[in-house]
């Protein structure tokens, strides 16, 4: 194994849902904030169509209102920062929702990287919810918001879990 | 900047579609290969639901039975191995293709960092290839095949893209 294998699989491993965060919503550095969005963009998409689009929310009074209305995603009173994945779905009508997945994993393992935490909370296929962040941001009609994703200094609380099950690997056949 | 995130960010901005590769699908490691497929279970899931399935194909005349039947994967009959990203949409009914999205995205990335090739050739939403799968290896009615991602020894043809478009990223607001 490289060093390169190494490090990229022990934080593909390590990376873990984080849903609390110390230091009261510290500011995140800007050049890491700029380097998780960056990471999105390199995804692979269908047809390379890059049918994302990205809010990246720093702003306190936002982070709080977010919060307000997302049930699932109070830990955004005390993140640093948020990124909303969003997707143009009159640029790629039927794979959106892959592509925006894959852009969302790399901002989680980037994230990872730095030390810092971060959890997926879903918006999309929820109703209420994506309504109310279209709303809360005037998004277009076509622009729908996939996920949340909070970001802050993890507080330790969380540990990867190993979800290795050789049940599910068929090798050659079903 | 840590080594890590510097690791983790090179291979992120690596990662390119390999659709052409070299040396006559000469085996991966067994245990490289292993490794891959465990990144994959470490992707979050909705709910931590894991709904997903990992179909391996390292036999020669797999690859090719799967390669005839798909006209955007011609590069199995030269790739070294194949993962089939499946869902049990018994299991996430609304979420499976986020969550073997960012399974997938972690098979990409891990692919890169052991210097190999690999690509996400799409079957879902197509129906036809969805089919052509589901019928060549028998799955059950429960289990969709997302995408095939054949894996091989990149002969250098393709290079990463630069993705990042500044204008589509929003800071606090649409």
């Amino acid at each position: 194994m490289s060093n390169l294998s190494d490090a990229v699989l022990s934080v593909i491993h390590g990376r873990k849902s984080v849903r609390s965060f110390k230091d009261g919503g510290k500011a995140i550095p800007q050049e890491m904030l700029d380097a998780i969005v960056k990471a999105a963009f390199a995804a692979p998409s269908a047809m390379n169509l890059q049918p994302w689009h990205f809010i990246v929310i720093d702003n306190r009074s936002v982070l709080n209102a977010l919060g307000d209305g997302l049930p699932y995603a109070k830990m955004l009173y005390n993140a640093s920062a948020a990124i909303i994945v969003c997707a143009d779905t009159k640029i790629s009508e039927l794979s959106w929702e892959l592509d925006c997945s894959a852009a969302s994993q790399n901002i989680l393992l980037s994230v990872e990287a730095y030390g810092l935490g971060a959890v997926w909370t879903a918006l999309y296929p929820q109703k209420e919810l994506t309504l109310f962040v279209k709303k809360l941001f005037h998004l277009p009609e076509n622009i729908i918001p996939l996920n949340v994703i909070p970001i802050g200094y993890p507080n330790g609380e969380e540990a990867p879990k190993d979800k290795y099950t050789p049940q599910k690997v068929h090798v050659n056949e079903w």
